[in-house]
């Protein structure tokens, strides 16, 4: 056993379900089961397969269906996790009832780890051409911040969810504070950020990737995604003062792959830990990232190798005009990038960094 | 990795889902993905727990949400599996979709491994006080058998598929080589039977299990459960003399512990394999539930061992009486005797039997 058999720790993981492949509950519930967790899975879509492939099907969760079973399992006391999961969830009505449950389950134990990925999907395009979200999930998912422990939006959902432009430090510091402060999460993590001139700018000197072949930051930008974590303590009457924000800069991969972030967000929430053996650079927060990140990284890079050995059909790059002409062109790629969870386990339950020369690092000029 | 991933082994999982606890696919997946396959997952249910609560609920997945299901799995290249896994569909049009399916991809792959449990449910009792069986499910069961590579029925599915009483052992004889001569299924386990008397006189001597303290065969019957596994070669003019029948005797463990069948089905299925080392008195069915009974059997040992450390309100023993008036002591034994899958992952993992003296002997008597 990986986790200390006395630890009896239980995960309830509410987000989608897809027959083939691994996003959701797919790429999230195995890596737990595989870290010593229990853990109990509401299926809130049943699908065929994700979203991407442009073709998919089956049923959504309605908020009464999702109601009747929690009243089950609160009926047979099935309901004491110590840890939540909740991810993408379809319709107000459907996260709404999530909301009440997790609003509940933080009530009845203060100590509850609750990871909250507000999962707000960005494809629909509105009239003007503009990134259109379904407007009555935002105010749920706002009220919902203050019950979770740590949450991990990516970059346009900090921006939804702050209504901060993040186009500078002064705007994401800003942004940051706001997911803090006024709605009291404690632990934030943005991930997968792309390294923009400006951010690139604003990291210390020592964190600066280089790169003798590249000296632009441009270039040198697009070797990169950033990632930061950000640990508030609201115990002290000073927040910013008490705030610690590190950062690690990922090796870029190319190409989409489905999945990532919900498999990141299920390994932070099972590496966040108490921390044995404190290091006075490291928060449990930074700990937890720079597992997940590790981890994630090392099931891409197995996910690219697996994918470069397919016959070339199935791995055809991204191409707006073919893929349109042809969506089996899509479907093929699809398939060949789905995560290779299964094939990577060892990496998923190593008590080991893959790459140790890595790490989030503080970033104390934030 | 357990298996060797070039082997790229694919096992289509079609059974029930409950949130809380460890049935059906609960009980399947997770070792069959510990075990290296990729596994799809369709749900037939999303129950919050198992029925043996008394209080449960959630949605049946329909036979229209199942074909729509099969449907984009299919236009996306996404039904070829290896292996195919069915257990318990609720109810005639469901079970309808998946016997159409498990058709069209034994028409499609000749070599498609297809593990069928036979799940029909016996719980419901008729107005004369029998085991009531919805009826229109037995004849799809049936006409589906064809399908199979191997079957893994309980006592009474093996006399409601075959329509013969096992009381003595000619009518066990006439039951399996029904199985395997009009309804062609090559290979047939029979898990879990109570070793009655007459059993217990038609085993070989050598077989029979011996206890100084026990001199009675009802007592000694007692203690052990049966498990009865027969393969059949069509190839041959004369299926009786090819057919292989070999038993192991299991020490009985007390209580009722749900999801055991659909773990040792998964299980049968993982392990079904060529053999690379053929041993003369075994086949691939025979060293396969060797291996599903012995991983089983030590789940089992830890849940029973894990069960016994709980206060003694949630391990109060089952009693009709009591249990009608105070449905919460049901619900505390159920909650108790979850199977200890996470806990036990090595014991799946293993190569290696936990009972290296116990195995699937021939019965050559049978």
């Amino acid at each position: 056993m990986l986790l200390d058999p006395k630890n009896q720790e239980r995960i309830l993981s509410i987000q989608s379900h897809v027959a083939f492949g691994y996003v959701g509950g797919k790429a999230a519930v195995f890596p737990l089961q595989c870290l010593g967790f229990d853990v109990d899975v509401v299926n809130t879509v049943n699908f065929s397969n994700h979203s991407g492939y442009g073709r998919f099907g089956g049923t959504r969760t309605t908020a009464d269906d999702l109601e009747r079973i929690f009243q089950h399992m609160e009926e047979n006391g099935l309901l004491s996790p110590t840890r939540l999961l909740t991810g993408y969830v379809p319709g107000a009505p459907a996260l709404a009832a999530v909301a009440q449950l997790a609003t509940t389950l933080r009530q009845r134990n203060p100590d509850l780890v609750y990871l909250l990925d507000p999962d707000i999907p960005p494809a629909v395009l509105g009239d003007a051409g503009k990134l259109y979200v379904a407007p009555d999930v935002i105010p749920i998912y706002r009220s919902l911040l203050p019950q979770a422990t740590v949450i991990t939006p990516n970059w346009f959902e900090v921006e939804v969810l702050t209504q901060i432009e993040l186009k500078d430090m002064s705007s994401l510091r800003a942004a940051i504070r706001i997911l803090h402060d006024e709605y009291k999460v404690p632990n934030v993590v943005v991930s997968s950020i792309a390294l923009k001139p400006w951010l690139f700018e604003a990291l210390p000197l020592c964190l600066r990737p280089t790169s003798p072949d590249h000296p632009s930051p441009e270039e040198i930008s697009s070797e990169y995604l950033l990632s930061i974590c950000s640990s508030n303590n609201h115990a002290n009457a000073d927040p910013v003062d008490t705030s610690s924000v590190h950062v690690y800069l990922i090796p870029f991969i190319p190409g989409y792959f489905s999945g990532v972030g919900d498999l990141f967000s299920a390994l932070v929430l099972a590496h966040l830990q108490p921390d044995p053996k404190p290091e006075p650079d490291q928060t449990p927060l930074s700990r937890a990232t720079t597992m997940a990140i590790d981890k994630t990284h090392a099931i891409l890079e197995l996910t690219q190798k697996a994918a470069k050995l397919l016959p070339e059909e199935d791995r055809l790059p991204t191409d707006d005009e073919q893929d349109a002409v042809d969506v089996d062109r899509v479907v093929r790629r699809m398939r060949g990038r789905e995560l290779k969870l299964i094939q990577g386990q060892d990496i998923i339950r190593s008590k080991d960094l893959t790459d140790k020369s890595r790490r989030m690092e503080p970033w104390t000029t934030f």
